[in-house]
């Protein structure tokens, strides 16, 4: 029998226009899990994931939560042979500002040989490969070299707050020996990469209460404080002329880079002028001593995401504003400790608040940061499928957002994640005009169906 | 003959009812400046001001402007008897929050001898006493004590951008001896005022620019300025921790309260305990070393009136936003000079924002702070005017809002300007629920009657 490998790569060659297709119909599905307006079509997304997956020879079910279902599927006829969690998301971030995309969110358009839509590379598209790569190695070889077991969620981008729960209550059915995810970047168009280590995040809402309304600014300002200068004033706070934290305790559990890390990180090809000029920005700012690379990957953050208060319509209107709200996340690194630092934010905004103030503060997800072993078997196979797949082999880096999952699967079933991104960071996550390159796509798929033989053989 | 002035509060005691249906009437039309979808309806409510004042006797005609008309009307037929300006405006602030209003904004409703509606103190209200009394004494006497010059105008709201090219225009027809204005507060429930001093006013919008678009706050958090972080970084350092604003030399020019002005404001009752329940907030906050009348009254500020930037909506998104703006107003006093203050400011947030921010800054209107002479002639036949028409002498306060036409009258007309507000601080004006004692409104009718008499005898 000649090498089922090339038969698998010769199928995913020949179907690649279908993929493409493929990815367009879960595109055009609007599966914003924040916005309940949505709920709908986050569902529709599910159960055209849970679709594909049995079509493709998995044995698949949707799996109810009190949110967004979660998509299992699984193909266990290799004993013997590790077992492979896959996982990834079908929803996706909310798509406003809308007017300022190019093409609508949800009707993706290919431009210059890339995808635009909400989700292209945020989750869907990089998701897909799995699901394409499984079902080329089933349709040819009928068989997979590895036991595969997908968990594809709803939730991942408003803090996948039911998954812990699916895998605790599913740990015997879940048992596996790596996980991957593709739900990173390459580290730059031409540089693939595995990623070993991420961020971690905590995220909060605070208000500030001045008065009980809105008060004449000239008639009461000045004998109370305007609860947007307060809070402001507390924001403000947050960072130190050398762009340090100032929240009590930040930096008490912060690992520090080893030597070996910014050595290599330094010699990583980066025009810090063409990465500002692609941001829209003409100067870096951020912690004092350290490289801009440092500062996205291995540094933590605080970041206002959103500021409300007052009146915001045409012209000006003379008022003190009753309330002014904020949302904030602070992106951790290891072993920053999510419960203390969102703790010790909440204690810095009730500590700093004017007199006067009353303080409504909401937590939201959080997760801590994580890094994996650059020395085991599985990140050997990993480099070998991405070279295999890219051709060119990997470069091994961190990445500065946060996948809660992959500290939920070390401690709820004790594997590591190989972090595969198929993706760039220019690809516009989360911002408008979200797009996936077509040709990183086709070699994401190809990388997953070489990565299934690659662990195999380990 | 007896005495005219009889003749003309029995009129006003008849008339009474009537009075708050005129008043109902004006305060139905949503003549909101601010806001070009309310255009017609603005010029509807000249239209029914002038209509009342040409049925009352007087010469009366809308005077075009690039913007809202001037109601101008006049009554000029007692040679040698002094001339009195009377200003005020028919148009008012936007009424949102609607949700937080007990009854629509433009559906009067009384409850507890109160009036219901925007505009009800501010100007309509008060405005009104002073066309109904000319019109009492029409009516009953056929002619004034005095001359009237009555000049209402529609941009009050929005800076009045168009009245001093009017007054400048017009300079010969409104010649004048004195003006006068029911646009401030009494005292308290009970005790009338006279007000002789204002606070000025610079209004000004500052909007920092970061990234070209919202990013995402995981891969690029920390190697760049976040415009809301550093736009409140900004606000924030507006106060040092005595609630002394730092703009440079913005206290240069502040000229100090008196010995005697600090003595007798000290002996006004005032309840700073209920002050501060009354707004809804359980402590005051201010400069250090100023008690909460001289900071409302005499004291300058700087507040923010509204924020936006990023994420508003359900739940978190996890973004570094592209832009966050800013409203901003300064409340003056003498001697500061607007136009030294408000290019104070700009630099301030020029200076002050965060490597890679861009800054747009945009300016409103502004208006120098006023004082009146306390022994003008003028300023006896008000004090004796409100004593008849409320049974007490009133008190002499300053105010903590603006007023620009006091200035501009004084700077084109050489006029100085008699401030007698039939009104209360507490009637919620720039607020929801904005509201106007109605036995108010028949006392500010009477004294406004007995005020041409008195007038007249100086």
């Amino acid at each position: 029998m000649s090498d089922p490998r090339q038969a698998v790569q010769d199928f995913v060659q020949k179907n690649s226009d279908r993929y493409v297709e493929d990815l367009k119909e879960l595109l055009r599905i609007p599966s914003i899990s924040a916005d309940s307006k949505f709920k709908g079509d986050v569902r529709k997304a599910a159960e055209w994931v849970h679709r594909k997956l049995a079509a493709a020879g998995l044995k698949a079910g949707l799996v109810e939560t009190p949110g967004h279902p979660i998509v299992y599927a699984e193909w266990t006829k290799k004993p013997g042979a590790p077992t492979v969690m896959v996982y990834g998301h079908y929803d996706v971030q909310p798509a406003d500002p809308h007017n300022e995309w190019e093409s609508p969110a949800f009707e993706p358009t290919i431009r210059d040989g890339k995808i635009y839509a909400r989700g292209a590379t945020d989750d869907k598209g990089q998701m897909l490969t799995h699901v394409e790569s499984v079902e080329a190695w089933l349709k040819t070889v009928g068989e997979l070299p590895v036991n595969v077991k997908f968990v594809i969620e709803g939730e991942e981008e408003v803090g996948s707050n039911n998954l812990e729960h699916f895998l605790e209550s599913h740990r015997e059915q879940l048992k596996s020996d790596v996980a991957v995810i593709s739900d990173t970047s390459q580290y730059a168009p031409g540089i693939p990469a595995v990623t070993y280590g991420l961020r971690g995040i905590i995220a909060a809402q605070v208000t500030f209460h001045g008065p009980k309304q809105d008060l004449h600014s000239g008639v009461f300002g000045g004998s109370l404080a305007n609860p947007v200068n307060a809070l402001a004033a507390v924001i403000g706070q947050l960072h130190d002329d050398q762009g340090r934290v100032q929240i009590e305790g930040f930096y008490d559990d912060v690992a520090e880079l080893t030597a070996a890390e910014r050595k290599e990180w330094a010699q990583l090809p980066f025009d810090e002028k063409a990465y500002l000029a692609s941001l829209g920005t003409e100067a870096a700012w951020g912690e004092q001593g350290f490289t801009t690379l440092e500062r996205r990957w291995a540094r933590p953050t605080c970041d206002v995401n959103g500021i409300t208060g007052g009146y915001q319509g045409e012209g000006p209107k003379t008022i003190v504003p009753a309330k002014a709200t904020a949302k904030i996340t602070c992106r951790l690194v290891p072993d920053q400790n999510p419960e203390k630092v969102i703790a010790a934010l909440r204690k810095f905004f009730e500590t700093h608040k004017r007199p006067g103030i009353r303080m409504e503060f909401q937590e939201y997800h959080g997760a801590p940061a994580t890094v994996c072993d650059l020395n085991s078997p599985y990140m050997a196979a990993a480099r070998d499928a991405v070279a295999a797949g890219f051709g060119r082999p990997p470069v091994m880096i961190r990445e500065g957002g946060t996948i809660p999952v992959v500290g939920t699967f070390k401690k709820v079933l004790g594997v590591d994640t190989l972090l595969l991104g198929w993706g760039q960071n220019t690809d516009n996550l989360h911002s408008p005009n979200e797009h996936f390159s077509l040709d990183d796509f086709q070699r994401g798929i190809r990388s997953s169906a070489h990565l299934w033989a690659a662990l195999a053989g380990k």
